[in-house]
C-alpha cells in the first residue's frame, strides 16, 4: 500500500492540457509534490503543465510507483492490459462509470479487475478520487488545484472515505475551518480491489496516522474488517452511509455498495468499539476531539462550570442522555469553591461561577477549573463561556489549568460569536475543542467513558 | 399583560447611578424607549441617567403601569406593601434570591406573592430579566446596556423563557446572526404570579406574534398549558430544561421548578403537536424555518438535489429517522430532467446535479427545481449546494424558482464558508432556510409533516 500513498514515480493517463479537465488537474495537482517522476501520458500532447507527455504507457523511461488512470470508462480496461504488459503494479481508476452506473458498467469493472488478478496488479477505485497525502504534500486527485492551494495542512487524522466530495470540496472546508490537519485522505470508490481494510492495516503500521475516520457505505470483508480493526490501535469515526433502505438504494448507485442490514452492521460497530457519527460536520468534531484529547482519560463523572442555569440544566439533561451524570464534588471541593463565592451562594454541581467572577474576576475561573481538576470524583469538566473581546485581553491565561490536565475539558461559548473562531483555534492550542452546540461537546465528552485508544475485542 | 409588555409608564425601584449596576442599565436602557414617563426611584440620588429621580414609590408623580423592583431581596416585600398602597397594579421583580435560593427565599417569595393577592397585584418574577420588546424597542431588563445596543430588530417570534441568559447574551447572539427579529421576549424567572399560560394567552391575541418559542423547565399549570396551547393557533418550539434526573436537580435552584415526570410531559408535549428542540441553536434553527415558510405546505416526501452522492445519502438515511422518504419522481419529472443531464445519465432521486451543471451551466438548477416543484409526488425540496464566490454573480437568481412556491426547501452549503452569512441571509430573504448539518435541514423539514399552524388538539 506505502507506493499508492507516498509514491516516488507517477504516471497520469488521461493527463490533459486543456486547464478546464481533470486530467490537467492531476498534473498540476501532483507538481506541487514531484519535481521530477511525473509523467503524463496522452498521445494528443507534447507537453502538459511543462512536463514532457508521453504517448503511451510504454513509452515511460521508468516503471513507476503508480498509474492513475483518468479517461473514458470503456478505454480502461485496454490501459489496464498496457499497464501489465509493461510490469506496472499499482493501478488508481479514477474515471467513473463502473459498476455504480448498473449492469454495462459492472460488467467494464469486472473485466477491469480480472486483468489485474492476471497480472498481479493491485487496483485501487474506480470511481474514487485518490489520495490526498498531507504529510507529504502529494494530491493524487482530479479535483480544482485552487481547491486546496495553500489550504493542505499536515496532522495525525487520516480519512477513508467512500465519497469524491469528503476527500475534496469538504476535506479543504475542515481544513480552512480548522478542525485539524490531514495525515492521509484516501478516496475508494468502488472497491473493485482496494478497500477499507486494506488501508485500515497500513494504517496500524502509519506513524502518522493517530485518528482514522471513515465514510463508508458497506463493509466490504466482515471478518477482516473485524480483525483490522481490532489490530488497528487507534480510535475510529465513523459515519456509516446508507443505514436506511431509501439511503441503501442510493448508495447501489453511488458506489456500487450493497449497504446490507444495517441491524447487523450496528451491533458489529458497537461490538468492536467503534465511535459513531450521523453527519458530516458531527463525525469531524467528534474526529477532533480525540485528536485534541490524545492521552488524555475520561469517565461518566462530569463538572459542568456555566453562568447561566439552562445551559447547565440542559447540558445535564444531556450527559443523562449519554448514561453519564453530574459529579458529586468531593467535600474539599466545596469548601474551596467557598472562599471565592459570596457567603450567600452554596456551591454545586453544576457551578454558577457568575457571582465568583463578580468578586474575584477571572481568578474565579482559574481556582474553580484547578479544584475540580484535583476532585476525585470528577472525570471531565464541560466549560459554557460567555466569550467577547476581554476574556482574550490575558491570552486566555484562566484556560491554563485545563492545559495540562489529564482530564478532558470542552467548551460551549455564547455571545459575541466573533470571537468564536480566535477562541475555537487558541482554546484547542490548548487541548480544548470547543462546540457551538452543547450536545455536541456532551457528545464528545461521552466518547471518552471509556479509553477509545483501547480496542474493545481481540481477535 | 398589554401593561407589562407595553407599558406607557414605568417605574424603576432600585435604579441606581452607578453604570457598573444592573439598577443603572435598567433606567439606560428603558432611555431608549421612553422619553418621560420614566421613573427612577433612589432615595441616594437626585437623579439618574439624566432623569429626575424619586424617593420613594409615593413621590411618583403619577400612578404607573408598570413596577420593576431590582433590590437585594429581602427588601422586596416592604416595597410591594408600598406598590400596593399607592395602587400600583403591575409589579415585574427581577431581584434574585428566592425561591431558587432554598426554604428562606421560598418563605420571602411566598410573602411577596400574598402582599400582591391582598392588593390585587399582578407579579411578574421574581427571579427574571423581564421583557424584551423588539417591536417597540423597549428593553425592560437588566442586562448591559451594550449587549443589544444596535442589535434589537423587530420580527414575529415571541420567545417566552426561564432563564436570564435566554433574554440577554444568547437574544443578542441570535439577533447578531441573522435568525430573526423578535415580537417580545419574556423571562419569566420564578413565576411567583403570571406563567407562561398568562404570556400564551396573550400572544394568542398579539398580531406581531406569529411564532411562540419556549423555554420552561417545568409547566405550571397543565390543564391551562393544554388549554393555552390549543387556542394559540400559532406553531410552537419548545426547548424544555429537566428532562433527567440531574437536570431537574439542577432546575430548582434555578427557577424553583419542579421538573416532574419527563415521560408524562413528553406525552402532552406530542398530543399537543409542540415542536421539540433538545439544545439551544437547534431550538432557535427550527423558529427561523417556521418564520421563513409562513404560509407553504410539507409533507413527507422529499426531493434532493445534490453534488455529492454521500451528502444524499446521508440526507435519505436522515428522512427515513424522521419518518419521511425519497419522493418517486414522476413520469414527467423525469422525461424534463432528462432534457438537462447528459445521455449517459438516468435521473433519479437525489438528483445529482453535478452532470446537468457541467452540461447547462446555473440554468440546470433553475430547471431542475422547476420542475421538481411541479411534481405533485413532491413535498419538498432539499438543495445541497457548493458554495464559492461565482454562485452569487446571478443575485443567487437559479434559486427564484423556491421563493414563489408554497412548497418548503432547505439548503445545506458546503465549501468556502467565507460565504456562509450572505448565503443564509440572502437565501434566507428568499424564503429558504440554510444549515450546517444534513440533518438539521432534515430536522425542520420533518416540522412540516403536518402543518404547524393547525393545532392538533381541540378543547
Amino acid at each position: 500500500m506505502k507506493r499508492f500513498i507516498e509514491p516516488d514515480s507517477v504516471a497520469v493517463i488521461g493527463a490533459s492540457g486543456n486547464p478546464g479537465k481533470g486530467g490537467y488537474a492531476l498534473v498540476e495537482n501532483l507538481k506541487e509534490k514531484f519535481m521530477e517522476r511525473l509523467y503524463p501520458v496522452n498521445p494528443q500532447y507534447e507537453e502538459i503543465c511543462g512536463l514532457p507527455c508521453y504517448k503511451t504507457v510504454g513509452d515511460m523511461p521508468e516503471k513507476v510507483d503508480l498509474v492513475i488512470i483518468f479517461v473514458p470508462a470503456s478505454t480502461v480496461p485496454e490501459i489496464m492490459e498496457e499497464c501489465g504488459q509493461n510490469g506496472l503494479q499499482r493501478v488508481m481508476i479514477q474515471s467513473a462509470g463502473f459498476a455504480e452506473t448498473g449492469d454495462q458498467g459492472l460488467k467494464l469493472q469486472e473485466q477491469c479487475v480480472n486483468i489485474a488478478r492476471k497480472y498481479g496488479i493491485r487496483l485501487w477505485g474506480p470511481n474514487c478520487m485518490g489520495v490526498v497525502n498531507g504529510q507529504s504534500g502529494m494530491v493524487a486527485s482530479f479535483m480544482r488545484h485552487d481547491m486546496f492551494k495553500d489550504k493542505l495542512r499536515p496532522g495525525n487524522v487520516s480519512l477513508i472515505v467512500q465519497s469524491g466530495m469528503l476527500s475534496a470540496g469538504f476535506l479543504m472546508q475542515i481544513l480552512s475551518e480548522g478542525y485539524f490537519g490531514i495525515s492521509k485522505t484516501c478516496s475508494i470508490g468502488n472497491r473493485g480491489d482496494i478497500n477499507e481494510c486494506d488501508l485500515l492495516e497500513y494504517f496500524t503500521h502509519d506513524p502518522e496516522t493517530e485518528v482514522v475516520a471513515m465514510y463508508i457505505e458497506s463493509i466490504s470483508d466482515v471478518p477482516r474488517f473485524r480483525e483490522a480493526i481490532s489490530r488497528l490501535n487507534r480510535p475510529v469515526v465513523l459515519l456509516k452511509g446508507g443505514i436506511s433502505a431509501d439511503g441503501a438504494r442510493a448508495a447501489r448507485s453511488h458506489t456500487a455498495s450493497m449497504a446490507g442490514d444495517a441491524r447487523i452492521s450496528e451491533g458489529l460497530f458497537r461490538q468492536l468499539g467503534i465511535i459513531r457519527a450521523w453527519d458530516f460536520l458531527e463525525w469531524m468534531d467528534l474526529t477532533r476531539a480525540l485528536v485534541l484529547w490524545k492521552g488524555k482519560k475520561g469517565g461518566k463523572r462530569m463538572a459542568v462550570v456555566t453562568f447561566s442555569g439552562a445551559s447547565g440544566i440542559v447540558a445535564s439533561d444531556h450527559f443523562a442522555m449519554h448514561g453519564m451524570k453530574l459529579a458529586t464534588l468531593s467535600r474539599k471541593t466545596l469548601e474551596t469553591l467557598k472562599t471565592i463565592f459570596p457567603a450567600w451562594m452554596k456551591p454545586r454541581n453544576p457551578v454558577d461561577i457568575w457571582p465568583a467572577i463578580e468578586l474575584n474576576g477571572e481568578d474565579a475561573y482559574r481556582v474553580t477549573l484547578e479544584t475540580l481538576l484535583q476532585d476525585p470524583n470528577v472525570d471531565g469538566i464541560y466549560l459554557h463561556l460567555y466569550v467577547h473581546a476581554q476574556i482574550f485581553d490575558n491570552d486566555l491565561d484562566f484556560l491554563r489549568p485545563l492545559e495540562g490536565s489529564e482530564k478532558p475539558a470542552a467548551i460551549w461559548p455564547i455571545g459575541d460569536m466573533r470571537f468564536y473562531r480566535t477562541l475555537h483555534d487558541h482554546a484547542g492550542s490548548m487541548g480544548i475543542p470547543v462546540y457551538k452546540e452543547i450536545k455536541r461537546g456532551v457528545q464528545a465528552l461521552g466518547i471518552m467513558k471509556r479509553d477509545p485508544h483501547r480496542p474493545l475485542t481481540s481477535i
